[in-house]
């Protein structure tokens, strides 16, 4: 089997040195992202339009996929009716802000996986499955708290599936590069402010009851949003 | 003049009502972004990446645009060398996930901006001037901080420059719809959980020597990517 991270077509063109072949950093990118930039092209010009995703495998032979959320009359939608669309998709993470103490040496921390491939409708008899694989990425336990789907609701609802075979990883992470003979001003702070996802206490709806107490999967999903700038912090600790 | 936001070419197909005119709403989606997810064509299909960003006028005539960092070995900016090259470029705020009492109606606040043009190359006069606009959107404050690029550092980077003069805006910010007569349990928790983004303590890199305080363009950057979530926090508390 070949390695579909990293497929030799998708090797970056510069700054090689950030890409990586470790599977388990993709997962981590596509576990921590709840928003895909999904490119593709009408009438021969790019569009770029942001999704709800999740990723997963609908045992329809073609393996762990990724999932994009849309409507029946969403414009990509309708444009990969009948043989699919090739689409190019980013998620992306923003990690940090690397001060240098030059600008052109300043740079980000960042995690983002570009997918490559052909999307295809998934057919009305794996809908239901495909979105209920979105809906615990983006609100993971939430399924189990409400009603369940309704066939109308899952007529009106696409879903378009995306191989995961041809996927580039790129991951830079750390502190500015300082020499001790760089010539660089010391007295110039230099370092990094670590940035991640923040959640604000929830807030209620009107219509709920009093005495209704915020569920698990809001809880859940605050903890699982936060993490990641914990993480990152970890990470650049162990590199000071 | 016609409005450059929301040109008839633009207009969404669905969840229309979502989309804005008013120019003070793009100008927020851009200031408060860092990354820009940039779609192009190549030999073909769609490519997107993730670009740093800032937005400025050169005093080209070009008006207010869209600057994009890069060096000038990527891929893109060789593709744009001769002509230009047709880009789409989305700028994605996730300002929170919107718990209703089905799947069907749990939705994502957020706000986005999705500019479609010419991307070209910043002429080498005006790529100083790009790239502290850049710097100053990314790391505000900072260009006073440390010295001034080398003409070889500007030689090496290269910025492209899209115009803002189609674009879509679109936000969505509210608490889950719920009517009287909705039928849904009651029982079951609405309402928002806000998400934004999160600034860790800055990490002082090991060249720093002791007694070099955080800087003001770090505490400054902090503040700036926080503040994101204390105005999504209070516009939802206006609606409850």
């Amino acid at each position: 089997m070949t390695d579909p991270v990293n497929a030799p077509s998708t090797a970056v063109r510069r700054y090689r040195e950030l890409q990586t072949t470790d599977p388990a950093v993709l997962d981590e990118v596509l576990a921590d992202g709840l928003v895909a930039h999904v490119a593709f092209v009408r009438d021969g010009h790019p569009v770029v339009i942001p999704f709800g995703y999740g990723v997963g495998d609908l045992g329809d032979g073609r393996g762990r996929q990724l999932l994009l959320h849309g409507s029946t009359g969403g414009g990509v939608f309708l444009d990969a009716r009948a043989e699919g669309i090739d689409v190019s998709v980013a998620i992306t993470h923003s990690d940090g802000l690397v001060y240098a103490r030059s600008l052109f040496d300043s740079s980000f921390c960042y995690r983002s996986a570009v997918v490559f491939g052909r999307a295809v409708l998934v057919p009305a008899a794996q809908k239901e499955a495909a979105l209920t694989i979105i809906s615990e990425h983006l609100m993971p336990g939430r399924t189990a708290e409400v009603r369940g789907m309704r066939p109308q609701e899952i007529a009106a609802t696409a879903v378009l599936a995306v191989p995961l075979d041809k996927v580039s990883v790129k991951v830079s992470l750390g502190l500015p590069d300082e020499e001790p003979d760089d010539g660089e001003d010391r007295s110039c702070w230099a370092g990094v402010l670590p940035l991640g996802v923040a959640a604000a206490a929830p807030i209620t709806s009107p219509g709920t009851p009093e005495g209704v107490e915020v569920p698990a999967s809001v809880v859940a999903a605050a903890q699982r949003a936060t993490a990641g700038i914990t993480r990152t912090v970890q990470r650049l600790d162990q590199l000071t």
